[in-house]
């Protein structure tokens, strides 16, 4: 019955198509591949303005296609609540992704990179849709001692292969790891594979170079203007050249959606040589100024995105899950809510849509964007304890009850800027103006109706336990990695939101 | 003597050019159109990364030729000694302008728009070389009410035809102004006569839409992303457009050396509504941080520049003194030292060169880029008593110890920041740092040369006196619109440099 179904939504699509598509045999869906960054910034790539412009495979792809300036993520940090070791929770069976709905649709399932949903086996991408993966659960922060904290593996599939710093070295003194490499390999391998067999794909390429601590392979390694983390950025370029390269090569590129962007803001913390740029905007990573969740986008499919488009649709990257199922023709779960918005007009046709796009932090509502207009209801970059000791979101950045270090509620008189006029936040528009009255006219219903519909998740990630940390992922017997658990202890997680 | 001279050299830049040159009959210089926007900022373009992305052309000329990123104007105001109409004195006779050099090889060269080197009839473009005017000796301040204040007239060569606000009228409540439609139809006539006649031309296009007060025309009001800002730069985007069609219209396009940049950062005083963006830098006009004073810079020149270049060269706004010689095939003048450096073989071969930007604010010497290494030898925003007063040049940015409200001498321990990793100066270096030291050790012996061999220009805009005002500019008697001056009281000018 779905793949029925499916089938009919995929000769809607056709019709849809501005372009059309070049039907051989039977429709093939297109192939998917998601290039996602980690902690790249918005102002890190040529096209977005790095003076440095060191992105010529990026700068190429965005003027192939379409370049989305207005782009958001769903929350200014990896993963909405980071997941360290002690975590006990993960990804619930209940939820529904990406690859297990693509199945419907024939579609093979890689992820390449950080999963981070989740590091014990039964939270595992291949529990929840993917057919393979190459990379970690969490995060490359080490070396451990593997005592008191382990290193973190590396899984092929079900099992792990070795573990960050250990078999996948990562120099912290010259910043030399050669895993952006792999990764790549790991990249052009599953898509020549796929191609082969004749199978539609879903590449989920969630590479990390650009997290700190940064790092780059030894060809790239001092190439870069703007020291180690622009190698990063150069070598993560070069690789996405080279998948785009391939898809031509091997004749899929007219068959192959691709989507760029970035999970957060670049990490002002980690600035400036472990961490990015956010152009123009106002602080970074942690915090939902602009700085913090607008990110780089660039849609591309050679044949039916026309080449050199700019659109100032209001992207979310909620969005690449509807239109990738719109991509499949397949329809999104009817049995919930879901925020994303098919994009499939947007890129074919020019269409723009008005929608909001809400800024979280933890679980509250900081901020709404509608057209050009964003009002934050509330205002916190971080506490004046982590300031005072140096801790700081927006280096060099100051503006006056807007940055502010303590969280000032702003519900009942939100501060609105516009966002076209004042990209970096730094004029709130008078109170007393039209203007402000009229946006928040606007608005305002359009915050209280998302917070009426609401119906927030069960908490996953309370619960930690040192005993349930990457000791002994499955396959360490083979490799003689088996690492003794403490005792377990379950308690209250620590971490702040 | 001359102009064999020229012929040797124009044969010589022949076998220099990496593309070669269509030489039809006898070979005629390539035209040189400089387009010098008035306070837009480095960030304003869609290439530079504006997020509203309005300027196709310019993105487009970017495209087709080699875009700077590391520009630099010689000052961080309109003018470097900004000029308003007390003041009696304007450019000696003893300076040697472009337009009066270029005659020898035969060019007629044409100003449209802004002067500002002197508005008294001695000082005006057509004793200093140039054949045509159409435009202003002064800025479009105003209102006056021709009482205590005349409005500045608008000139067609050597005769006042009006006067802003009168019969050149800018509309300051709904920002509309026909002045950008009026200055591209004088490019455009201009050209295409001179192209008529088979004459080289040099045509300087000094429009002044984007300085405060920012207008545009009505077509254009209303249409930005950004505001009446942005409304102006899309006007001009377009006139831009415009030019560069009709110069591949009348197959001119592969000999007219184009180039676009600006003359100092954006005006943050007038943002958001009536200035514009420096990107990721720091701070705006006025200032000597790199927000007011790297400027958006495009080298045009199809069928010689390759398409899609990026060029690190530090280039100067001085150097198109330099560069429009040397296409002219001219020597610079020998008897007196030319700060300006011939980027033709940066244009058309890459080659960079190492050259120091001096950072003057009035005859101070700020601070010193050599590579990527900036120097502050002072640190200054404006004086606290401005800055309490609501004058901010740095609004939203507070760099501690560097967007200082004293002037602040650092001539001993210079403040250096690396300007690849750290574009907006936010991380100085530490003093205790090798790389700290190897730079200021590069630095030093740059600026002490510099400083010893500099001759201090002779002061032209110390007197000022109301009696010198554009009362009665020549061809006032033929339109009735001569004022009567007051009493002459030569007095020392009081604005501040």
């Amino acid at each position: 019955m779905a793949a029925v179904a499916a089938a009919t939504r995929w000769r809607l699509l056709l019709v849809l198509s501005a372009a059309g598509l070049r039907v051989t045999g039977a429709p093939q869906p297109p192939n998917i591949l998601l290039l996602l960054m980690d902690d790249m910034g918005w102002g890190d790539l040529g096209v977005y303005g790095e003076p440095s412009r060191e992105t010529p495979n990026l700068d190429r792809m965005a003027a192939e296609g379409m370049l989305f300036p207005n782009f958001y993520t769903a929350n200014p940090l990896c993963s909405p609540s980071y997941t360290p070791q002690e975590i006990v929770g993960g990804i619930p069976d209940s939820e529904l992704l990406l690859p297990e709905l693509l199945k419907e649709a024939g579609y093979t399932s890689k992820i390449v990179g950080k999963w981070h949903l989740g590091h014990r086996p039964q939270f595992h991408p291949l529990k929840h849709g993917f057919d393979e993966w190459f990379g970690s659960p969490n995060c490359h922060f080490g070396p451990y001692d593997n005592k008191a904290r382990p290193n973190i593996p590396v899984y092929r599939d079900r099992e792990m292969v070795g573990r960050f710093y250990e078999e996948f070295p990562i120099n912290l003194k010259t910043g030399e790891a050669n895993l952006t490499q792999i990764y790549l390999q790991e990249a052009l391998d599953f898509v020549k594979r796929q191609q082969a067999a004749h199978r539609p794909f879903f590449l989920y390429w969630a590479i990390d170079a650009t997290h700190a601590p940064v790092y780059a392979s030894r060809p790239f390694l001092g190439t870069s203007r703007r020291g180690r983390y622009g190698d990063a950025v150069r070598e993560i370029d070069d690789g996405v050249g080279r998948i785009l390269h391939l898809l031509r090569d091997l004749s899929i590129a007219e068959n192959t959606f691709v989507f760029f962007t970035s999970d957060n803001g670049a990490a002002l913390i980690s600035a400036p040589r472990q961490g990015g740029s956010n152009g123009p905007f106002l602080c970074g990573k942690q915090t939902t100024f602009e700085g913090g969740m607008r990110e780089p986008a660039i849609a591309w499919w050679p044949g039916h995105i026309p080449a050199g488009q700019v659109s100032h649709q209001l992207g979310n990257i909620m969005d690449l899950f509807t239109t990738s199922l719109s991509l499949a023709g397949l329809a999104p779960p009817r049995d919930r809510a879901i925020d994303g918005l098919d994009l499939l007009p947007t890129v074919l046709q020019g269409r723009l849509t008005d929608r909001p796009i809400f800024y979280y932090r933890g679980n509250t509502l900081m901020a709404v964007t509608l057209g050009q207009y964003k009002a934050h209801l509330w205002t916190w970059t971080n506490s004046w304890e982590e300031f005072r000791q140096g801790v700081d979101f927006c280096p060099g950045q100051n503006v006056s009850g807007v940055t502010t270090h303590s969280q000032e509620e702003r519900t009942k008189l939100p501060l609105v800027f516009h966002l076209g006029r004042d990209p970096g936040e730094r004029y709130p528009l008078s109170i007393a103006s039209t203007e402000y009255l009229d946006a928040l006219r606007w608005i305002t219903p359009v915050v209280r109706q998302h917070q009426e519909a609401l119906v927030p998740g069960q908490p996953q990630l309370n619960v930690c336990n040192r005993a349930v940390m990457n000791w002994a992922p499955p396959g360490c017997e083979k490799l003689g990695k088996c690492l003794t658990p403490p005792e377990s202890v379950p308690e209250k997680c620590s971490w702040p939101h």
